[in-house]
């Protein structure tokens, strides 16, 4: 079965998932807090202006700005205190030629007033006159009605993902409650004659199920809501059950098994009994990861993940995080400016295959400023050299190899 | 009151906390699928080994790896294939010499075998006789009992804080349940004659509040528990009450107000009302964030945070940020190895008064592939320019600009 597809770089398996993404899902609302981290379904624009009038961005005296014109420390500007601004209220009157009003940050401007004189640029010369000593140009120290948005601008565009600050922007504007996009649902199907649950005691021969809590939780950091199916034997006919339940239940589908040739010819089989367009690639040219499918069951995309966990997790950070996140593989987000953001140093000598690009984990070191990437040796297999890796080092497809002290892309894990 | 104190820099700001923490809290147990992102606030050791006996990582032969050496395609070295083995299952048997069991990827492996021939170097010449074309090693292939975890090991230290991959190893030791550290509780008191709450309409001079909303995204975002309290004026009998109950209900403090002189006054305050230690500093020597409180009120930290949104957001992130994340400042954690892991190019020059450390809102451009930060221009009191930066550039105290093209750390916000 394998031999019918040749393996493909990561850049063709995402073109081949292209005609079906993105994923669709409807929307649901969330009250602010509920939203951060998730992705707007609509644009939201503003239904007003903010601030709603001009403010202050100083304490000092609110002035006609020509009033200050020539000011210097040896020769002030004089205007007379006729007002002051009290804070959340209209000031009730108008600033004349020579007139100055007391004003706070954030304090309403007077009419007639046009600019702000810091208060540590005046001088109280008498209860009610105070003398200027650096003039200011008209808008100086003042937030204008409608800089931060005006009324019918849009605030945030749909698909944006909400961050704080967008939370800060939304209650500006008076919006509670906002329509983001419903998480993606995982289903995550483990095969395995070998396997028993983490809460199980394995018998001679057995191993608990490493894979399925590590994509679970994988799931979970990407915003998505992990369903775990019980672990079932490598047959066809229960995995075909199975993957006939999780696709009713879930938006995308993980089959996490062992890497022996018959656990992967079990999952092509049972994917490709649910007709086309079925299987879209068997094998990545990446290292760890070689051994995965991709697939399109029933308008869902499915995924055969190799059985060894760093290699299920290379792959999972490569081919379905992104779909969690975005619903696709668009590079237009934020996201893929800095999918490796991180220049490290890799600390050894490392051969890898042309043609083929390599992700390494690494431990990052701090070395006096310098960031180190050192490689953390095992086997794909073992969990262990997960959980010792703060990151994976790239090495793209044109390279055969990096020597010691060479610069890296390293992503954090 | 604030000409009492010196404005410190943010590692003396730091430090003046660090005799008071780290901020205590017991520890709550989680299901592992719940737990992820939190921290262990005991260690886990493995119970048992893992896996618990030797296995293939390959599908092929178990053998005696002295019965391949100096087997070559020209000249095969042949074995009986003497038995099978069961994925799941205790082989029931011994190899002796000169024999194979067939085996595939995650079987155990027969008493007597020490190595596998992955099924590529081997052809089959009858049913039960197979030529091995490429010699093994001992221990070939395998992965060994205890290899991942030996018993009594420590899997993942006190402090460490949970990933997908950690899931991974928590299973395979048979632990579904972990001991975390609590969330922190963080109180946010909104302070401002002129400030409403943002499903309320501002009447002329009144504005919604910003910052409250977009502090307590900011504390979910780092995996703390906000509580808004309600929006109160600024006096200090109305402050004290308010700042007396958060102090009961939450583990650390945020008082967001205006950013006049007044309100800063009033913090400083009544503050000092409940006694020592009090106010630590007052300002710190950054831009923007410079007004800025921190104090320890009844063991519990308390910010005074600067009334510009993009203000107040910069002194969370350096001050508030660590906190909620490890209780502390310490450097131990890896996160504080990448505080600002993006290295890009600054688009513009830009000025930085010496002894200062500037922050600088930046938009990422990625260039046919060469990161470039763009500054967002705009004052700090708007929240759109927070809005329209992706992360935050940092110039140090020790420079007083950055040139056009040169290389600035970023941390995305």
């Amino acid at each position: 079965m394998a031999e019918l597809f040749k393996a493909l770089t990561v850049e063709e398996a995402r073109l081949a998932f292209a005609s079906y993404l993105p994923i669709k899902k409807p929307p649901e609302e969330l009250p602010l807090l509920e939203s951060i981290g998730r992705r707007l379904a609509t644009e939201v624009r503003a239904a007003e202006d903010v601030p709603g009038f001009d403010r202050s961005t100083v304490d000092g005296y609110a002035v006609r700005a020509r009033d200050t014109y020539g000011a210097t420390e040896g020769l002030p500007s004089y205007v007379d205190i006729s007002g002051e601004v009290l804070m959340g209220q209209a000031p009730g009157g108008r600033i004349g030629t020579g007139q100055a009003w007391r004003i706070a940050t954030g304090g309403m401007l007077p009419l007639g007033a046009d600019a702000v004189v810091m208060v540590e640029y005046t001088e109280l010369l008498e209860d009610s006159v105070i003398g200027i000593t650096r003039p200011v140009a008209p808008g100086e120290n003042i937030i204008r009605r409608g800089e931060d948005i005006t009324s019918g601008e849009i605030a945030l565009p749909a698909g944006h993902r909400i961050r704080p600050q967008d939370l800060g922007m939304l209650s500006s504007i008076g919006i509670p409650r906002v329509e983001v996009v419903a998480q993606y649902k995982v289903g995550i199907i483990s095969t395995g004659d070998e396997l028993v649950a983490p809460y199980e005691c394995p018998a001679p021969g057995q191993v608990r199920d490493i894979n399925s809590y590590t994509l679970a939780g994988a799931v979970i950091a990407c915003g998505g809501e992990p369903k775990l199916y019980d672990i079932i034997r490598d047959e066809d006919d229960l995995l075909k059950n199975m993957l006939e339940r999780a696709l009713e239940e879930n938006d995308l589908i993980l089959l996490s098994g062992g890497s022996s040739v018959g656990t992967r010819d079990v999952a092509a089989r049972v994917i490709e009994l649910f007709g086309k367009p079925g299987i879209l690639f068997h094998g990545l040219s990446i290292k760890p990861g070689k051994p995965t499918i991709g697939a399109m069951v029933k308008n869902r995309p499915v995924f055969g993940l190799p059985g060894h966990p760093a290699s299920a997790m290379v792959v999972f950070d490569l081919m379905v995080a992104p779909l969690i996140r975005s619903g696709d593989y668009s590079n237009s987000n934020k996201e893929s400016l800095t999918e490796f953001p991180l220049r490290a140093e890799i600390t050894r000598n490392l051969h890898s295959a042309a043609g083929r690009e390599d992700f390494i984990r690494v431990r990052l070191v701090n070395q006096s400023g310098r960031l180190l990437a050192d490689p953390v040796l095992g086997k794909s297999g073992l969990i262990k050299t997960m959980v010792k890796a703060d990151g994976l080092a790239y090495i793209p497809a044109g390279k055969e190899g990096v020597e010691a002290g060479e610069s890296v892309d390293v992503k954090l894990i």
